[in-house]
């Protein structure tokens, strides 16, 4: 880690810059596969899950028989531990339902709103070397919450043709209606689209590979709503001489085993802290299996050592993490300080791997700055908030001239006419 | 207006088709003009107004003597009726504050959410010969509750270089805190990239013709938030034989007269009432001015019969209007029918023009069916929503366990670590 000590307000845009992943030149392969399964439906899809998977799938719907068996399969400790994170997300994502409150804005005159379910969500899970059914969990819950009809999930095959059962297992418990082994852009194309086999569906969800952000983008221009824009994962951590540097180090390091491209910021107003955290870092660092990943990402990461704790919350502002971690001293009190993040935990015994599996928040948050301007994914992201009104013949009555005289001012006669024609009914009736 | 007896299925993806509007051939001269901003600064902003707006600006910001000279134009009546909207706008947007509440998911672990504003944000108001100075008091309104620090307007300026009285009153009125007279490709862009005059924003809101979408769009694949994917305005009204045609007449015509391309749909269960609204359509159409524009729009437009209300409500939700008055009987109670519309008017004296001006919803809403997918401006719209979370000591001993397996089956062994090097410090401690 690149240590820097009171980088000047100049610096700070430097120090902010996240490594760029360019996907313009993916936009051409996107579109082809995409017109090529609007063309060619489910022949296409499984022409392309043979050349970039490897394996000639026949039948791209999971099974009853196939998620029993994955059942079976998951030792019955990790399916406790998949039941008690499950339970924590859905107590949390519940508390975020909205209760309809009728607001009587001018006498007579109602206003409300009320939450209505995405009728068909897709959710994709990347397939790899490690099962990411957390991810399972934080999406399919909120969308079995919110009402949900349809909860679709797409994850590659293995190359025996098979989805981890980690994931099958999630989807189960959680409540996905369907599930295919299709990954890639032909995944999101093919839940962009429908297909003979594959349901068109309203909005799209889940982490992915740049294939499949450039997928999830041109989604997005033809009509699709999706969770995020996506960027590598990041964490900052603030830190004074109460925390725990151990704790810190390990922090830093879970975020940076994400990928190469992960980012982690150190910011601090001590210059031992950075010391002290860097050579825990050094320590832990050789017991991990994924030593080669933790250390492309530290070459990207920078330690910021501040003049007070108030100037490193700025900058963590200006950064706008998407994991913030405050390892100061009275946390809780800081954080009406705290304007730009993903999600923020508080205190010493906060790690970031409590939120990433079991505490309950959701872990599909806003990276690369988009924290200053994106929410992460909530109930609010698996349902449409529908503004209801009732006049009654009073409330037009009170209303109505205003009406007349705005819509007059706006040169729309129409508009005014609409509410005319109603009071004079009402004067001659 | 086109009538359809009972369509079959088959026939409804027909019949809920909107115009498109092609603006691919844009995206060329959005791209180009951009670049020019993002190297050229203002200097470039002031030649693309010359060019388009034919007009040649000095200062571009509003200065305060034209907003008291504004002031002063408008006449108190008007002021009036603004002030009597925004209030109402005011109080209903009000209402969907968030209070956080802290969920306690397991014993020790606590979480809860909590809104932040987004710091800086943009709205586009159009200039053409109606000044919607209703947008500025549906756009900043919210800005302002939602306590966002800088409310950037930008509105082209007319012939004489001004922009209109009505919107500059509104703007104060709302504490919008700057004003530019720039329009067009180049508002969007300056508010993208920043000028040496104009901030950058995080999040651009606001009506635009197609070239503004484009930017709009272009803006959004470069990192900004937008309010949401534009398309032409529309309603649909379900009637049965408790409405008043001649109502349901002036409604679908208030709606006609947005432009050529906007589209009134009515459904009903009866051919009688089509008849009657259509000769109802027939008087009123003769005393509007903009009859061209509503004779346009009629040509788009349908008039379905089906066999029952059901069956026009489902209707109803596959179309996804923006607007949808539902002048049937009983109407309140037929609501949670209602799956996807933007803003929803119930009964005989809720016409579309109190939600359009007055009533307090916002008329910012998802067109072109996006309201299966997207919900319309809200408070939400102008904040993001961070999670918070803090474990005690207790939370993560209680929880850890089950964080250490899930961590270990998805193979991330420093996500795993940072919860064990946790509970071995409290263990030992």
């Amino acid at each position: 880690m690149k240590t820097y000590i009171n980088p000047t307000p100049e610096q700070w845009s430097a120090l902010a810059k996240r490594q760029t992943v360019p996907t313009a030149d993916l936009n051409e392969t996107v579109k082809s596969i995409f017109n090529d399964i609007q063309k060619n439906g489910s022949t296409a899809v499984k022409k392309y899950t043979n050349y970039f998977d490897g394996i000639s799938i026949e039948n791209v719907a999971i099974s009853t028989a196939e998620i029993e068996k994955a059942v079976a399969e998951i030792p019955t400790d990790l399916k406790n531990a998949i039941q008690i994170a499950a339970e924590n997300i859905k107590r949390f994502h519940q508390s975020q339902k909205e209760i309809p409150t009728k607001i009587e804005t001018t006498s007579g005159v109602f206003c409300w709103r009320e939450s209505r379910a995405i009728e068909t969500v897709g959710i994709y899970i990347p397939g790899g070397t490690a099962p990411l059914f957390s991810s399972v969990l934080m999406l399919a819950i909120p969308a079995k919450i919110a009402g949900c009809k349809n909860i679709i999930l797409c994850s590659p095959p293995d190359k025996t043709g098979n989805i981890n059962p980690a994931i099958l297992y999630a989807a189960q418990l959680t409540g996905v209606t369907q599930i295919y082994k299709v990954g890639g852009i032909q995944a999101i194309a093919a839940m962009t689209l429908g297909t003979d086999e594959i349901p068109k569906v309203d909005k799209l969800f889940g982490p992915g590979n740049q294939y499949v952000t450039a997928a999830k983008q041109y989604s997005q221009q033809l009509g699709l709503a999706i969770d995020l824009p996506a960027g590598p994962s990041e964490l900052l951590v603030i830190a004074d001489d109460t925390c725990e540097p151990e704790f810190v180090a390990s922090d830093l390091l879970s975020q940076a085993e994400h990928g190469g491209d992960s980012q982690v910021i150190l910011v601090t107003n001590s210059e031992a802290i950075v010391s002290k955290v860097s050579s825990a870092i050094e320590k832990q660092k050789a017991f991990l299996p994924r030593q080669s990943v933790v250390e492309k990402a530290l070459e990207n990461s920078r330690a910021l050592v501040f003049q007070s704790i108030q100037t490193g919350i700025e900058f963590s502002n200006f950064y706008a993490p998407e994991h913030l971690i405050l390892a100061i001293e009275d946390a809780e009190n800081k954080i009406s300080l705290i304007e730009n993040a993903g999600s923020v935990f508080i205190g010493n015994y906060s790690c970031e791997s409590a939120g990433d599996y079991a505490s309950g928040t959701n872990h599909t948050l806003p990276t690369n700055g988009y924290a200053k301007n994106y929410s992460g994914v909530s109930l609010d992201s698996f349902v449409k908030k529908i503004t209801f009104q009732k006049l009654a013949s009073k409330g037009l009555q009170n209303l109505g001239p205003t009406i007349e005289l705005m819509a007059a001012a706006e040169q729309l006669d129409a508009h005014k006419n609409a509410v005319s024609i109603r009071l004079k009914k009402l004067q001659n009736g």
